[in-house]
């Protein structure tokens, strides 16, 4: 508990006012936030369940028949070949591939139930499954926007800015995707550029794109670089993730499919997530969605597990619905709140990871974007998912990564980090003592059970105006977001770089020159 | 299932464009917002446990040794007189009370586990308890608040107004309490005025306040007139409900006192809920407030069993926590979210209907008061709350009634009633041959199973504004607060009293006139 409530006044202090405070006049310390060290909050709810056991076997058995009688293309003639090879159904000149459940059940059972993914920090090394939860923030947005500059399109200072953030906040416990996508950065050494920032701007795990297999090994090479592993070491150790995302319905593409094959082969973590859109890529019934979902899921995983079995996978899901006025993905709705329980039953019936989101379709950092964000993540936190990406930060969909939006969002997530904590039950905390003292008509307020206390008792939140409605008038009536705009730059000046041993960091600048100097990848994906 | 598409289009429509829809061209359609018939949402998930059975009863039993050692303060001598002759513990000349726990178990056992409340219109019959679940709105709010004319005292029209919202929309299930207090009426006369707005301007179950007994009567008389009863079909039927808050720590003052005679005596419903906020009236920890909340509780609970076996009652549950800093309430914090949760189990151990509430300590419509009202209702809805007061239109802590809010919070209530609808996992639901039609690569937007359910599939949002970020921005980049600004006027407009048989009406109006013709009530509470 590091609640200080002097720290919390600091906030408020303008600059000018806090030299003291200020190592060497340079700039804000890290104080300037009160939170609490790294650590992966638990599941101590139990999960709560949308579905009966025999309403679970029937979408079970429905992407079941999907993946038996339909079957799915895959894009990808190596793929097929070792499909082929494990037993399933590949017609001759045909991308169709089907599976018979035995063989799925026996593939995905091969699976990790729960797994570690190795930081460079070990402190931050991220447990994958049982009652662990990682929150990742905002991923793959093409814009950055904030109340200064507005929305543009994503940017190399953007992008690093969104890591020293990720970074600076305990409560972000990995990485999984560029915040926003750095276009001013050419295509064929993006990921180079973007990957050896992740290594060394932030010391926790990681995420590399899987847009052909040249960038997966490229961003395998870094990762393990920053672990200061051996090749031998590295193939055995998980220390980074991709997502897979299937072209639904039942497609799994060719980038997909070699990211897939690379990441399985290196024993690294690959999160398989149908991006199932009730009423567009998938039925418009919730149900008819999950049943997509779950089968490409499925086929993504037990594939993994052809390439190597036991390669560690997690279960996606991001079934939603669509704006059936516009066909634009909607989030935080109630489709996606049950879409999210059922998930999580799913990948619980198979001993699998779950992996769901904290997302909002809001434009702007207002109530809507609150009211979505917090639905988003009250079917995750309830249905039980591992890792929740896209919790801080996300805007609009995903179109854009608002950086006010991550400050408000790290409210929401210390929250329910805090939500997440044992009540403390004891005889002090029952306090028959301080009751006893004040005695009816009294105020706890000046009592020794209180003043011993007071300063770790509340979680403190970072955006939260308590300020009477008087004060707040005269203030200038600022809002949630007005006041995130002033915190995200100062979460900024307080961010300090992780320590980085220099030969480690010599190695991946000698990397990243020599493949941009082969060219980098190609930009044909 | 009622959403419709033209329908929903039309709420962006300038009045004058809509002319064909109006009702003898007067006023806009009570069809311009997409609702559902009313109807009480009900529990489908399981409640979360925040402590276990061993530490729920070490709660049990701390708040029974406060009853048995401590003792609460009865400040009404009728009060004592029927606690003494329960046998309780009442010393001579004190106010103080003390209960032992086989006293309080045998009383609280008397109160009912579920039971109905009676509305004048008889769809609107209110269920409390079992998996039923009710939403009120904001209440006793000194200030109403919207964008157009700012923050000001309560007055008649604005109470009028809020009523109006709370009738028009069907997810309010009942008014418990003035949404804002009319300071503009005579304290004197201000119960009958509105007490009689409750009974004329809406059709759904209503509170009264407990501010001395002749309130308490008055306002029972109305109702009892309202719904066509005579007086010994009254006492026998719950049809109005007070809320009795003790004024912690360990006091229960004179009007709440006669309030709880009163209302048990006829039958009717008392809410009881010691407002516990830990740090000030109640110990800076949550198992201590807690604690207290329990042990006064259940004293009101069982002192209205001792003047009427088997009055309905309702367990409330209010702890919450204090900003430190300024010593003003906090709301929707995880303290809040926690308390909610052991409160619900304390209310199921003793066999009695829960009642929690949707707030926040927010300034204005903006990403905080989302965030706070949605944490407050995951803890009310997941902590199997039946009965959820201030769910529409709480600001500041309950220092305001706004009209935006209580938009902007519908649309959150409408979204818990759709998350709390049992999913269809129908053979049709689950869309094998949807799936097998398109296959690979193909959309399903225009298949025969979209096009069948596309206007039902999804709820319709009344605030979220999902329009991409060009359009959005050309539009003036509203926040959800313009547009709730917007709508709730709308409302008002789609507004139709409720019908009222005329000769009641009269006999209202009769009442009233003769009561205020004797001076209404004391003002002296």
């Amino acid at each position: 508990m590091t609640v200080d409530t002097d720290v919390l006044l600091m906030a408020e202090t303008p600059p000018a006012r806090r030299g003291r405070r200020r190592r060497g006049g340079e700039k804000a310390g890290p104080d300037l936030f009160p939170q609490k060290p790294f650590r992966q909050p638990r599941h101590i709810y139990k999960p709560l369940e949308a579905v009966s056991a025999d309403e679970l076997e029937a979408i079970h058995d429905a992407s079941m028949r999907v993946l038996e009688e339909i079957g799915i293309d895959f894009l990808h003639e190596e793929a097929r070949d070792l499909l082929r090879a494990a037993g399933a159904d590949v017609a001759p000149g045909s991308e169709r591939v089907r599976m018979d459940r035995a063989m799925v059940a026996e593939l995905v059972a091969m699976a990790p139930t729960e797994f570690t993914i190795r930081a460079r920090n070990r402190a931050h090394d991220l447990h994958v499954g049982g009652d662990a939860i990682a929150f990742s923030c905002v991923a793959s947005a093409p814009n950055a926007v904030d109340q200064d500059k507005g929305r543009r399109p994503g940017n190399q200072e953007d992008y690093r800015n969104f890591l020293k953030l990720a970074q600076f906040f305990n409560i972000i416990h990995c990485v999984m995707g560029y915040p926003v996508e750095p276009v001013d950065l050419h295509a064929s050494v993006r990921h180079l550029d973007c990957v050896a920032d992740l290594a060394r701007l932030t010391d926790k795990v990681f995420h590399i794109y899987s847009l052909g297999r040249e960038r997966n090994l490229d961003g395998m090479e870094i990762a393990r670089i920053a672990n200061g592993l051996s090749e031998a070491e590295f193939v055995n150790t998980p220390c980074v993730a991709t997502v897979i995302n299937s072209s639904s319905p039942l497609r799994l593409d060719t980038p997909m499919l070699q990211g897939l094959i690379e990441m399985a082969k290196a024993g690294q973590v690959s999160i398989v997530t149908p991006f199932t859109l009730a009423g567009a890529m998938a039925p418009v019934t919730v149900a008819g969605a999950l049943t997509l979902q779950n089968a490409e899921a499925l086929a993504g995983i037990a594939f993994a597990q052809i390439v190597r079995p036991g390669a560690p996978v997690v279960y996606g899901g991001f079934t939603s619905n669509v704006d059936m006025r516009s066909g634009a993905p909607a989030f935080g709705t109630p489709e996606y709140m049950k879409a999210a329980l059922v998930s999580g039953q799913l990948a619980r019936r198979y001993n699998l990871p779950f992996r769901s989101s904290g997302v909002c379709a809001a434009n702007t950092v207002d109530y809507q974007a609150a009211l979505e964000t917090t639905l988003s993540e009250w079917g995750a936190i309830n249905g039980g998912a591992h890792i929740i990406k896209h919790a801080a930060g996300w805007l609009e969909g995903g179109l854009s990564a608002g950086f006010e939006k991550f400050i408000t969002d790290i409210d929401l997530l210390q929250k329910i980090a805090e939500y997440l904590t044992p009540l403390d039950v004891s005889e002090d905390a029952l306090a028959l003592d301080a009751i006893r003292d004040v005695g009816p008509a009294g105020h706890f307020f000046g009592t020794q059970h209180t003043q011993d206390r007071y300063k770790d008792a509340f979680y403190a939140p970072i955006v939260s105006d308590w300020r009477n409605f008087e004060t707040w008038e005269e203030a200038g009536s600022p809002t949630a977001h007005d006041k995130a705009n002033r915190l995200y730059k100062k979460a900024l000046e307080a961010y300090e770089p992780p320590a980085l041993d220099p030969a480690v960091d010599e190695e991946i600048t000698a990397f990243v020159e020599r493949r941009k100097a082969e060219g980098g990848a190609p930009t044909d994906f």
